[in-house]
């Protein structure tokens, strides 16, 4: 289930990564001849991922006032200016693979994770935030809460190698930041207290775990591989490598002296 | 972020939002000319704010059991029956404007936020509930359920200018009342405690605020301009301009002498 | 609210509960000619229960590359093989009709209920994961998880006459097992620790209440006619017939000697 895979040095990671996603595809093709079209037209009449890609993620949230053709030139346009895009989708790809024991193949995640697939159009909303394209921006967000019950604000900030696992109920509020290789359970909110304005949601470190229905809240920095229990209400700083659990949440070990893991 | 625009006394608050409703769709077209097909069939196109709502409504809600023709029909013919519906639509988006930061404009409420769609939908199926056209409104309560994961039974009693911000996974039993200006956040429920039928709901003062995660159950009122805190669990009353917190909840600054904000 | 209704010793209770439900859409279809079109496709054109089932699950569940024909056969093909998936529907039937208030009749859970079309639809994934045909039953798995926001592993066996209560943001993982009458309300997760690989999911008995937003996480045992309180985190095995409430979850009366119900 946690297979190793580096990819030979003589392909890049993403070629890598397409040719296994491409050779799982003929192999259910030929296994389930039923799913063969939508394994052809998602994923093995394209030349590239970032093609299967914008694919994909158009028809799922194009609706019938914002085409699918609309949707697929805007996924294409940005992919291909913003190369960044496309691999921080193969590292989170890697990620699922790599974290999730209920994942069975790369394109498993390409075709059916409504997390990684949410994270995807969220990361193009947020190039399109940072072009002032608002009005773009905030209509693929309202689309990716719709299709996907996944509610991240286009100017959230989130780094490479996430794992957004179920993924239903999640909320990432405006000037929230996800740093690389997060973890993050279904029915999260990053959210404000509601008191302040401006910089108000909180800042997740590398490597966070955060439990299912954790609320963190407020501008508060969850430090470096800490990890939040499964229910847990923060309202407080968690430092590195720190677990915090409980509503509300307080750091095991106490303060003064926080048990830390690994 | 938190403008003030009391509408000229010369027009009345619905012409005057959907003044700017109209005027924000142009210039989002101007400068997003990709989105102009799509304002165009969801703002410009229409005469009227109702007529507006009921198409994007109508498109959003339909399935291919359930046509759009069919849901525009009901729900022109409700707003012009009802011009409390209007109404209600109008507070309803001042508020969101007032209260979301992350709110830009009204027209991004009005396309945009689902919680702000499920209400007007909502008190549409209210309105069928109320003629008995049971099999309607209760159809109507389904799809709002799937397309916006919003699940407020027809029944309920929904006041005016409220904002139910992110709005995904909120709960709202069949008996239960909401009043006028109350703010609830995402996954709230408002739900019976299993142990009773009849008349089992919350009952929600107005001005209340509820946070992300909370669920109150039972046939509990919280009262005027009370605070439920995150991820509480609220089994009791809780009386006016008072906070609660906790799982399960506390009244802060204890049963006798609570806290009273503002 | 809660009718019995045996059905008469002649019929099976299959072809009763058919019978009530062509019944039912006829008088609703005559009290609101709007809806004629939708109950006539999803109900009164079909000859069988398994076969309106399969019709309404395949326009719920289809997608741009997924048609509703492809799924329809599935779904005929499915019930016609295994008539325990159909049996098993008309027992869910019964036990939304007896257990909700809030449920007015058989042809209301039928159409409506995403709880129970997403159940449905899990058995006949779980039925393709058992024949080893995984990228079909993972398919069908995220489009129940996208529509409706129930994610439930297709190798999670569920059993009789449950009842998923509103349903939204209910997961349940891959090595969970859910007895016979088990009633569960929405937002509840049946996960694992994340510590542990293989076997790492609850296991909930015989006629189980688990309340909203409940976590229950690891290879715990939750006892035949346990309540698992709302907004409850249980990390530990509970014993038959006992309540265990709270953020963690302690069982009511203590350990030792724990209030049992009925």
């Amino acid at each position: 289930h946690h297979p190793i895979f580096p990819p030979p040095e003589s392909e890049s990671e993403t070629s890598w990564v397409w040719t296994q996603i491409k050779a799982e595809a003929r192999r259910d093709a030929e296994s389930e001849p039923a799913l063969a079209t939508h394994l052809y037209s998602t994923i093995l009449s394209h030349p590239s991922l970032d093609r299967s890609l914008s694919f994909h993620l158009a028809n799922k949230l194009s609706s019938s006032t914002l085409l699918s053709t609309l949707l697929y030139d805007l996924f294409l346009l940005s992919f291909s200016s913003d190369p960044s895009l496309v691999s921080s989708a193969v590292a989170d790809l890697l990620a699922v693979r790599h974290r999730d024991p209920a994942c069975v193949s790369f394109s498993h995640c390409l075709l059916n994770y409504k997390g990684f697939l949410a994270c995807q159009a969220q990361r193009v909303a947020h190039r399109l935030w940072l072009q002032s394209r608002l009005p773009m921006a905030l209509a693929l967000h309202s689309r990716i809460a719709d299709v996907f019950a996944v509610d991240i604000h286009p100017a959230a900030r989130i780094g490479k190698g996430v794992l957004f696992d179920h993924a239903t109920g999640l909320v990432v509020g405006e000037t929230a930041v996800i740093g690389n290789n997060v973890s993050i359970l279904h029915h999260v909110t990053l959210g404000g207290t509601g008191k302040v304005g401006g910089d108000r949601h909180p800042k997740i470190g590398d490597g966070v775990l955060i439990g299912a229905g954790a609320t963190v809240l407020g501008n508060v920095k969850i430090g470096e591989g800490a990890k939040i229990g499964a229910g847990s209400l923060v309202l407080i700083d968690v430092p590195p490598r720190t677990t915090a659990v409980g509503n509300p949440a307080r750091l095991i070990g106490g303060k003064e002296r926080p048990a830390r893991h690994e």
